[in-house]
């Protein structure tokens, strides 16, 4: 097991990674003191891990609330239903909330917790790969409307992270490679010798070979944890994580929550990131196209789905969290591992990024 | 005017007492930066001066959201609808949330605040006197379940309290009333001296003498501003605040929310803490009726309403929010501005409390 810090003044917290921690009873006892422990888990992890948890707290108030599956469940109504579980099994303000699952439980949890009694603890413990390098670290919690991702949430971060990567062996593909897109992301944003790492490795990470996979969570936990350590509330600096995220969000949004995975829309906006960035002329055209080249390797789509039009991205972006008084902000890649913030793109070249077919190739 | 600071470090805000602050364009403007702002009102207060509001900022974005008045309506349901007003009308994450109203008002609106986009800007205008004293200052926001007061919210401090003493001359008489039961409890929590001003212009506070109540105000809201600047979320001292509040809480809860006023429900309720406070030997028999007969020369109930039976006040309060581990802790008197925090309290004590039908003057 490798323990990595969170960085965080009195809110500083350990995220543990390793093979086998669900089995590991003294580590999930540590992490969850008190009496009452309400685990949050859906119809597909719950059935595989939870029994896990129930047996570790034998001696404990132990609930377990079973959620449907899926970002079309990320709702007030799904959240506002914990807390009514919360309150009808008597849990007090002392009571420590799991998240067993993938990102949309996290994130759902976690408000739950964030908002219970004004703040219960909090532990997750991510079963997918994205969850695992990204959405679980941060204390970003949240919940959908239809208008918009994640508009209604809290930062609220967890007490302990407790990442099993034996769990992910059986992850469908698809998700599999949906988290290898936010991996892959640490490489753009923040570190060009991971990058090559993981180009390195193509092979043994679609394969999941154990030593691969590994390192590539510890070393995108580590840069989640450092950027997180220094601009907890997205003040600054912490919005590189949102690489690739302006696109993926309104797309999205656009196909309907749930259409695609988090990790393929994402994996789409950065290529789309890549393209503006180099019409914006940050980067090469090699170096876009070395972006999508990348992206395809781990065998994610790289080209906006036919059905998203320019009309409807634009408008996604007028409701889009990261507008700052009518302003949308891109991350734009200037080089590898160096990304920036930036709100300042000729709404032109915007346009092409979002009209063209053939992204990081031809001119609009 | 006088300003008073709620001294929190970087989330440090002013609290501005006076007449006729809402016509002082000037500092509304001061606390309002921003191009845009949403006051969320409810029907009796909105009328009479949101248009103060909008005239204020004719140069914005402003939109006003009117709720139907009442506890009743402080709900997760409503709340919700905060956010789906606010994204509908295409709010950012930097826009301002003014709460223009009581206690129901800045508690929703605070935590819509506290949690659109994971936090936005949020200004408290408190138009009863209750809100002016205690509830818009401190930073606790939150909705009701069925199951009890509060179990939903969060902290999240305003950037500014303006409270304009001139509304509280049209606030009904049983309103007023009820928001002088908390300005006694600073009183007897925490000021000796303060209580005996208080006793000494029952006539006065009771016609709205402008000079006693603005000091009372002042008086309150400075107790308020240093018991939260030592203890923001309420992990000691804090609960001091709860003077009342567990009993008054249960009884609120017992005969449906928004049957009796907070302020009311906290006034037996502090009756009633003084009658354990003397049966568990802390104040003499004396103290005890005299705490409430001060509540009394205020035309405040003084006596648990009698559909309120003991076994509904114990099932009560195991779900309130101040049970630690399945222990539920009163605040008690030791004195005259003075009261301690315990979760030791003898059950038949207790039992003997909520049976007499003369609170503070027989052996139960």
């Amino acid at each position: 097991m490798k323990t990595l810090q969170v960085a965080l003044a009195e809110r500083s917290y350990p995220i543990h990674i390793g093979a086998g921690l669900l089995d590991d009873v003294d580590l999930l006892r540590a992490c969850v003191p008190g009496r009452q422990v309400a685990v949050v888990t859906n119809d597909v992890v719950g059935p595989l891990y939870a029994a896990r948890l129930t047996a570790a707290f034998a001696d404990r108030q132990l609930d377990v609330l079973t959620l449907p599956d899926g970002e079309s469940h990320k709702t007030l109504a799904t959240w506002g239903g914990i807390h009514e579980f919360l309150a009808q099994r008597g849990h007090h303000r002392a009571t420590t909330i799991v998240a067993l699952g993938g990102g949309v439980v996290g994130d759902m949890a976690g408000f739950a917790a964030a908002t219970w009694q004004r703040g219960a603890r909090f532990v997750q413990i991510p079963t997918t790969l994205l969850a695992q390098v990204d959405s679980s670290v941060g204390g970003k919690t949240g919940v959908n409307l239809a208008a918009g991702k994640n508009l209604v949430g809290a930062f609220h971060q967890p007490a302990a992270v407790i990442a099993d990567t034996s769990v992910l062996a059986t992850l469908p593909e698809r998700e599999y490679r949906a988290g290898l897109a936010e991996v892959l992301k640490y490489g753009f944003i923040a570190d060009a010798a991971f990058l090559d790492t993981l180009l390195g490795s193509v092979s043994e990470l679609l394969a999941r070979e154990t030593n691969a996979l590994t390192q590539a969570i510890e070393r995108s936990c580590a840069i989640k944890a450092e950027v997180v350590a220094g601009d907890e509330r997205e003040e600054g600096r912490r919005a590189i994580l949102n690489f690739g995220h302006t696109f993926g969000h309104a797309i999205e949004k656009i196909l309907g929550y749930g259409e695609l995975l988090h990790g393929e829309a994402v994996a789409v906006g950065m290529v789309m990131a890549a393209d503006l960035s180099w019409r914006c002329g940050r980067i090469g055209k090699t170096e876009a196209a070395g972006i999508k080249a990348a992206v395809a390797a781990f065998g994610l789509a790289v080209e906006r789905p036919a059905s998203v039009d320019t009309g409807a991205m634009l408008h996604a972006f007028g409701m889009d969290k990261k507008v700052v008084d009518g302003r949308v902000r891109f991350v734009l890649a200037n080089g590898p591992g160096d990304v920036e913030v930036t709100a300042d793109i000729p709404e032109h070249l915007l346009r092409q990024t979002l009209q063209t077919t053939a992204l990081c190739e031809q001119d609009g």
